[in-house]
């Protein structure tokens, strides 16, 4: 039996990649044939999934973290294509954050992530995929900018360090000192989240806290986020997605004319995935937690409509599930296995998810073998 | 597809008969047929599960309970065979201890018991199979024996009455009274208990403090139960078996020539299970807890043996596994299926046994169709 495997991630417990290889390990001890996709969502987690699942490279770069420290983060790289892909949660990630001044939004930057394009840039890319998944800032993107050239002043003229408490003051705007390369680069974000910059649902109401910001400041927040969006949009609204990793949608959408995509989809395109679902037996697939949001063209059912397309079945391994297992069904997944199998708490669960995973896959696999 | 479901009972949550209709109906719901066999290991279930394999009567008696008190007991009643089937537990199983001096073991019998045996005999019984499991009487089989007609007596020839603390005081036992009809009866112990009436495994010592003997009583309960045994056999050791049900067995072997049988051989051959295993494309078996013990020939073990002779493929649903799966697999189960599929506590997997039952049968169902 030929089998295909494409997990998204276990939040908390296991990686998309150590998903599929747990299946595989089961698989291939029974003497099938295992092809494994690697899911990503843009967040972190995603360069190391498509370097995976398409023997890409990673490059080494020097940048500047979130908290001001200089570290060493990569990006994917695909030569013949020269593609690079970059997880905005390398350098301005939410792993950064540390509970102290230091890191409160309004003192921190994605600079790190535009240095990041600078260096793909400088291996030669021609398109850069930036994930938008997991970053700890909200600074509207003009960390990213400024690191690619363009500056920021205040009523006075005078420049402005990017950090999230200059939104307020920005005055004026200049591309003029703009990397050059960047207009010749074709920009695309994958992300997850289809929030606009400001208001109820926007980078500073909607995930501020997440980052740090307290209560009492996101209103302050939130008019210096949209005074921020007035002055570059110039009354217009945002866009779903610009509120992504705290406005660097917004940025990458309006400066650098970056176009957005899910996640998956580029995933999804990039491995062939629906000719690869059409050369195999069974299509394996699962999530964290399965609930009625994972009918909103979640991995699993998105994995599921294409297998359904062919007729070939498909397993959903999942942590856990609630809902209404036929409106699954219905979209072309065979069957929902939960991998829990003993009296267990949640954190437990979520500690032993690994081994859980793996004597459901063979019991699994069992049963579909069973009746020959 | 034709299956065929004989799961044991899954203690304190499905009885075999329940567990099994669980089954039945997601098969059935599926286009499947479905052929039930009921399990019973000679405990509190046996008669419903024996009448509900093939077609009996249950027929109802009215008899003197552990406790004292007049109960409504049945008996199951096949007239062709002019076979009776009776569990101890009826009329004198632990369900009636109340933790009062009246259901010490001192004051109680197993009368109901022998009552429930003259009832068969009257109905016309030429077989009696009396299941032994769930007893809550300590009486050597006393009061057994007293409904049959046996009596005792004291040195100084004075009747006893039948109840534990007569054990010590017995000095003759007289057979002239006993029914004539009982020799012309065969007698079956259905049990599953080795255990011989006296020593370190016996029915005091092993398993007196459930049925409510203190532990400073064991010793002197012991006592006196050994001087019934020597009386009774001469000085010979007690067989295996003699111990079960508070030495119903030793009373049943000794005075009734009463032979044994495992619980699960007698359904066995009553239902001609192993006939039925050969026309089924899959076998489903089961038990509440599956260990190491399992496989000393309990229920799914039993069952799988039987279905590795002709190539069935067995699944096992469990409540809970430990142990090696690979011994298992040796011994004709094809894959281990632990219902529990959510987090949760002990008390609520026993509480929600039903609905765990149910959806873990039909994933598995899924699991085992999915590839055509």
């Amino acid at each position: 039996m030929k089998i295909l495997t494409a997990i998204d991630s276990m939040k908390g417990s296991l990686s998309s990649i150590e998903a599929n290889q747990i299946i595989a390990d089961v698989v291939t001890k029974e003497g099938h044939t295992i092809e494994q996709v690697a899911i990503a969502d843009g967040g972190e987690g995603t360069v190391e999934a498509v370097v995976k699942n398409n023997n890409g490279q990673k490059v080494a770069a020097h940048v500047q973290a979130l908290d001001g420290s200089m570290i060493v983060a990569y990006f994917g790289w695909f030569e013949a294509e020269k593609l690079a892909v970059i997880e905005s949660a390398a350098a301005s990630g939410i792993q950064f954050l540390n509970d102290t001044a230091i890191t409160h939004p309004k003192n921190t930057s994605s600079y790190g992530t535009g240095q990041l394009i600078l260096a793909a840039i400088d291996r030669g890319a021609r398109t850069i995929v930036i994930g938008l998944g997991g970053t700890g800032t909200v600074d509207g993107g003009m960390g990213l900018l400024s690191a690619l050239g363009i500056e920021f002043f205040d009523s006075e003229h005078q420049k402005l360090s990017a950090k999230g408490s200059s939104l307020a003051k920005i005055n004026s705007i200049s591309k003029e000192g703009l990397d050059p390369r960047i207009q010749m680069i074709d920009f695309q974000i994958a992300a997850d989240v289809k929030s606009p910059l400001t208001g109820p649902d926007g980078a500073v109401k909607m995930f501020g806290q997440q980052k740090g910001l307290e209560k009492a400041e996101l209103d302050e927040y939130e008019l210096a986020m949209t005074h921020y969006q007035t002055l570059v949009l110039k009354g217009e609204s945002s866009a779903p997605g610009d509120g992504a990793a705290g406005g660097l949608g917004f940025a990458i959408r309006i400066f650098l004319k970056g176009t957005s995509r899910s996640g998956f989809d580029f995933i999804s395109e990039q491995t062939g995935l629906e000719t690869l679902i059409q050369q195999v037996d069974l299509v394996v697939t699962g999530e964290g937690k399965m609930d009625n949001q994972s009918l909103q063209g979640k991995v699993p059912v998105g994995i599921a409509r294409i297998a359904k397309k062919y007729g070939i079945p498909v397993i959903a391994f999942v942590g856990r599930f609630s809902g209404d297992e036929s409106s699954f069904y219905d979209e072309g997944i065979s069957v929902i296995v939960p991998i829990i199998d003993q009296v267990m708490t949640l954190e437990e669960a979520m500690t032993h998810a690994s081994g859980n995973l793996r004597r459901a896959s063979k019991r699994a696999l069992r049963l579909v073998t069973l009746i020959k």
